[in-house]
């Protein structure tokens, strides 16, 4: 595996640990929020920004860039790097969460616990075996079958520096016995990715591999049961992944997922990076941090963006500052006073606020951009914090909403 | 007036002239083309953006920034520079054009002589006198009334650097008489502006002005009648304006609103810097300057940009390329290999048009940066051709479609 993983400090209080990821794109220093790029643009944002404002590393969606522009067409143009002008590390997932969102209506609510309405409906538009999946495109409605080698292939093409595993994502409400059988299939499919790209290693894929330096992270299941956590994290850990990643349904509110998180992590072995799937609250991130989670991504600093949703040092709000609010209108104030990203550095709430009002897509930018500065300096913080040995008590400086609440906007 | 301009050169084959125009923020070299920011943004670009383009100058909407976020919020806040971040000159419109456009549903369609669909079922939401206009705003349908004296008053709220007269907007096909009662109407509502104008320098706002450096520069009009726009000009030519306008009805197609702007630059005065409103294609930029104009400002650049039409040096195309063509999936050129925006620079026209293709924002900004970049380039190019005596031939070597087809795509 080229990928390096190193432990540079770590806290007495809990779990968290300071490291270094060296990718052949770089390095990144650990605890990393990673942004998503879905289609191969981290939404409204030139990479150039991104790199401005510290971001270390970003996720694609293989599904996604499967189904448009194609993988072969990255490969073609040197690989998504290249393609999309980001010099720095890339982590693509398997496809496997878009495809079974299909069936549920949005996998999210189903990881998170949130019941989709109809279910039933779309289950048409996905077939499970234990081969793959075939599904149904939502750009053009053609049909396509993603396997475990078939997932590993198209990653190849793309060229993230970290390739997932392609697994299986049962739903919350499934029960015990679904997600055991399933959690064996996706060990299965695992299993044939990692000897896929063992293979492929050696040459054979139908196009140029633009990214010799791939590594491939394994994927933790078991949903919200910890004996079959610890199964699923013992079957994986020796099975030699640069990685491991915590993913299916972590519980049905944030207390069930601190908690599967818990039963999880002593079960990993301490010396490979660990991903937590889809999380990116602020209070998720801390936890997790806490809990020894190494990585995290999640859409929502650029989805909170374009829905004028600014993140602030306040719990109180759910560190959620709603651009649009009336109370914002004649405010000179940066979004945050303390935030050095271009939103806070030249405009103030007035004028971000005005931007949404009248529908500019400025706004969208700068708000999204604000956001993403910010998980960065939380993280920054998190881990000098690690290393000097005050993570306690900026845990719960940040935590508690009596110490940081600001004045009522 | 604290706004001076010089002419440095003339070309010889035409009117064509290069100068500069001396504002309180900054200096513009003529021949110049100004993007458009409607609502104090520049569609989905940052002040800086703009200025690493080479952006000289752009345009404000008074309607637009009157109704939101207010002139006074904005006038409260420093001005439209501070507000937007933008220290370079800044042009207002009078809001004429816009509160106008409510009765003809689109005042562009009526300047460039194409009907409207239903022109009287939108007159009610505008009542026009010898007073001023009685309007709709069109996000909560308060009534609002623009009068000469209250357009220079919001216009000096915004703080622009150069403010223009409030006008009336008769629509192409309106006819002789009714442009003729207009034209007189236009011209005391200019003289209103100006004594209005004048009076303000004593102070007497209801706000602290942000900018003490505005200029004010009249209209000519008088649709497409010659002996209607000669009047105007002779009307204006001496009330004391830092420069003039060409606005209204130009005429039904390009080659009547050349005869139009013909017939008017020989009766403004040599020494004023003059602007062709709301102009802004290749070819009518390029036959503008050989007329005589100096400053155009068309919300092209940016509205093409959104729709993924980005401009290139081939009349045969008219000068535009469609990013979402089929033809552009697998092409890793640049959109313009001689241009140096940030599109062209860093990303294929393969990575554009996934971009649109996806409906990603960035896709937005970067052909709306190529095309402001394009013209800004254009404009450069015509002003160097100007002062060493090439005019005549660079212009033919634009506008010739022979000589600048590029490989078909």
């Amino acid at each position: 595996m080229t990928l390096e993983f190193s432990i540079a400090a770590r806290d007495h209080t809990s779990r968290a640990r300071a490291g270094v990821i060296q990718t052949a794109h770089g390095a990144i220093a650990t605890p990393v929020f990673m942004p998503v790029g879905t289609r191969g643009t981290v939404k409204s944002l030139t990479p150039d920004e991104l790199q401005e404002h510290h971001v270390q590393i970003i996720l694609g969606n293989t599904y996604h860039l499967y189904l448009q522009p194609g993988h072969e067409l990255i490969a073609a143009h040197g690989g998504l790097h290249r393609f999309m002008g980001w010099n720095g590390p890339i982590l693509t997932d398997s496809g496997g969460f878009q495809v079974f969102s299909l069936v549920y209506g949005g996998i999210a609510n189903e990881v998170k616990g949130r019941r989709a309405a109809h279910p039933q409906a779309r289950r048409s538009l996905v077939q499970v075996s234990d081969d793959g999946v075939v599904f149904t495109s939502y750009i053009d409605g053609t049909k396509h079958l993603f396997t475990p080698e078939r997932s590993i292939e198209i990653q190849c093409g793309i060229g993230a520096d970290i390739i997932l595993c392609f697994d299986e994502l049962p739903p919350f409400h499934t029960g015990r016995d679904y997600t055991e059988r399933s959690l064996r299939r996706t060990h299965d499919w695992e299993t044939r990715c990692l000897a896929f790209w063992r293979a492929t290693r050696a040459g054979g894929l139908p196009f140029v591999a633009p990214n010799p330096d791939q590594a491939l992270f394994g994927i933790v299941h078991g949903g919200v049961y910890p004996d079959l956590r610890q199964r699923s994290a013992e079957y994986l850990r020796d099975l030699g992944f640069a990685g491991l990643c915590i993913g299916g349904s972590l519980g049905g509110d944030k207390q069930q997922i601190r908690e599967v998180v818990d039963a999880t992590v002593p079960h990993l072995p301490d010396h490979l990076p660990r991903h937590l799937l889809g999380i990116g609250d602020v209070d998720d991130l801390i936890d997790g941090v806490a809990l020894g989670i190494d990585m995290f991504d999640c859409v929502s600093p650029t989805r909170l963006g374009r829905h004028g949703a600014a993140l602030v040092r306040d719990p109180a709000r759910r560190w959620r500052l709603n651009v649009s609010n009336a109370a914002l209108r004649n405010d000179p104030r940066p979004l945050d006073p303390h935030c050095s990203c271009l939103a806070c550095r030249q405009f103030s709430r007035a004028y971000l606020h005005h931007l949404f009002r009248a529908n500019e897509l400025l706004g969208i930018r700068l708000v999204s951009l604000h956001n993403i500065a910010f998980l960065h300096a939380l993280m920054r913080e998190l881990r000098a914090a690690i290393i000097d040995g005050t993570f306690g008590q900026l845990r719960r400086a940040w935590l508690d909403a009596r110490q940081n609440a600001e004045e009522p906007v």
